[in-house]
């Protein structure tokens, strides 16, 4: 099953709607994805009927508008550790973002007047189904709800500034994911994560090179504190950013980014200077 | 004025409540400090009137039952940091941790069965009281609702399992906040902060001593994105954490952690084994 939310109008109102084909189905009463799972809902929805309407990609909302917690993994694909000269980690590297930071798959990502060094960091994103604390590794299996694509788009600038990345992490309204929440059926076991810089490819890895796999992951990050049905989890990029390259590449102005996983779909978002 | 959240009933239900001496005025249809502030309702509850009891710090719940956002500032005083043999930093150093970490001004800390390392971390909590984004200086100022205390109560074996500290710092019941909110005008500039473990001071600092003050850290952070009332900022820990001693030292069950600052009040929080 693929859902997606839906904007219905300006002000922000926003409806989520099963996706199947071209073909969307309201689902009155739940505002985004993450209500749904809120609601334990995931089975009402795969039937429910409702208002009908074509797909129109521009006027999808982020899947899960104010996740309570977004929790991004660092290191964690084996090609890009290797190709680094690093040993494997024991742990998955940590760190957060907040909901201000997420935009729909087809909206502008705004560079900030405040970095010159905005990077693309193209990722599978992991979402909690069930409320969990130290689940055991079948536990966290059964917690997952599914999976969508996000871009973890970072200034590096501001990453590398301090011992601590938060801050070239965090910057709103840069964050796309999206277009669809799937079903863990709809990922292919082989899937591959492709970013493209205007058509260039510049990340390509199948997502089961992730050392930390997603029941790895809720079952980690539960030792530490509850998640909730909703929260996201972005896995980790893999090898291709542009600050790793030689000479150093940058999203600039009119660049499109594009984000895709196999089984899930793309992300387009056009790059543009914030106006402050 | 002083404010606190009060525990009414053993499930969950709380209220706001101002603080004059010993005596609690109940403000109703506000359940904690944060909605006061969200509601922009400070004057408002100066002079209101409302059910009133004596002071019970037994029952007292974290000032802001669930903040947005809990950002923790590192490195932020200059003893330390010139103890340590460090350049003052050119900018501050931020990561977070989730609501699920907060606990009462009298509530036990937890000490996780998966951690031999649990320390301290007194620290002066900064409440912000507006909504803003890149607030200039005088604009952050402005933002300032208000201080409390706080412990970052760290679990250092899983702080340096990883680059970012987040893992170490977000552990589920650990960090008490309290015990009361003060507007700025009740927070001596010349305020200081202490911390004991078992009565002996292992932290004592005066808050001027920060590289970053308030109105910095609010205009710094809101550069990022936006801050909103009842965020709250932990604004970092001066010298004397167990972790730097020699040899080092760790909380143990049944031992007292208190954290004060002059102007706000004490935290006195029993370690216990978490029952897993």
């Amino acid at each position: 099953m693929r859902l997606a939310t839906l904007r219905l109008d300006e002000n922000g109102t926003t409806v989520a709607v099963r996706v199947d084909g071209d073909t969307l189905t309201h689902f009155d009463g739940f505002p985004d994805v993450g209500a749904v799972l809120r609601a334990d809902a995931l089975d009402q929805v795969t039937s429910a009927g409702g208002q009908q309407e074509a797909l129109d990609e521009n006027r999808l909302a982020p899947v899960i508008v104010a996740p309570q917690k977004i929790i991004c993994v660092g290191l964690n694909y084996r090609n890009h550790i290797r190709e680094m000269g690093r040993d494997l980690p024991e742990f998955p590297t940590l760190f957060t973002k907040y909901p201000e930071s997420l935009i729909g798959p087809r909206d502008q990502i705004q560079l900030p007047p405040e970095s010159n060094a905005v990077d693309w960091e193209g990722e599978l994103a992991l979402v909690v189904g069930k409320t969990v604390r130290r689940a055991s590794p079948e536990q966290a299996a059964e917690a997952i709800a599914g999976y969508s694509v996000l871009n973890d788009v970072t200034m590096r600038d501001w990453q590398y500034r301090t011992p601590m990345w938060f801050q070239g992490k965090a910057w709103e309204n840069s964050t796309p994911i999206g277009p669809v929440f799937v079903t863990p059926d709809e990922l292919p076991a082989d899937a591959v994560m492709t970013t493209r810089v205007d058509g260039e490819i510049v990340q390509q890895t199948p997502i089961n090179d992730l050392v930390f796999d997603s029941a790895a992951l809720i079952s980690y990050i539960s030792t530490i504190f509850t998640l909730n049905p909703g929260d996201v989890i972005a896995t980790g990029t893999p090898g291709g950013v542009g600050h790793a390259r030689k000479p150093q590449r940058y999203l600039t102005a009119g660049q499109t980014l594009s984000t895709t996983v196999d089984g899930i779909g793309e992300l387009v978002n056009v790059a543009v200077p914030e106006q402050a």
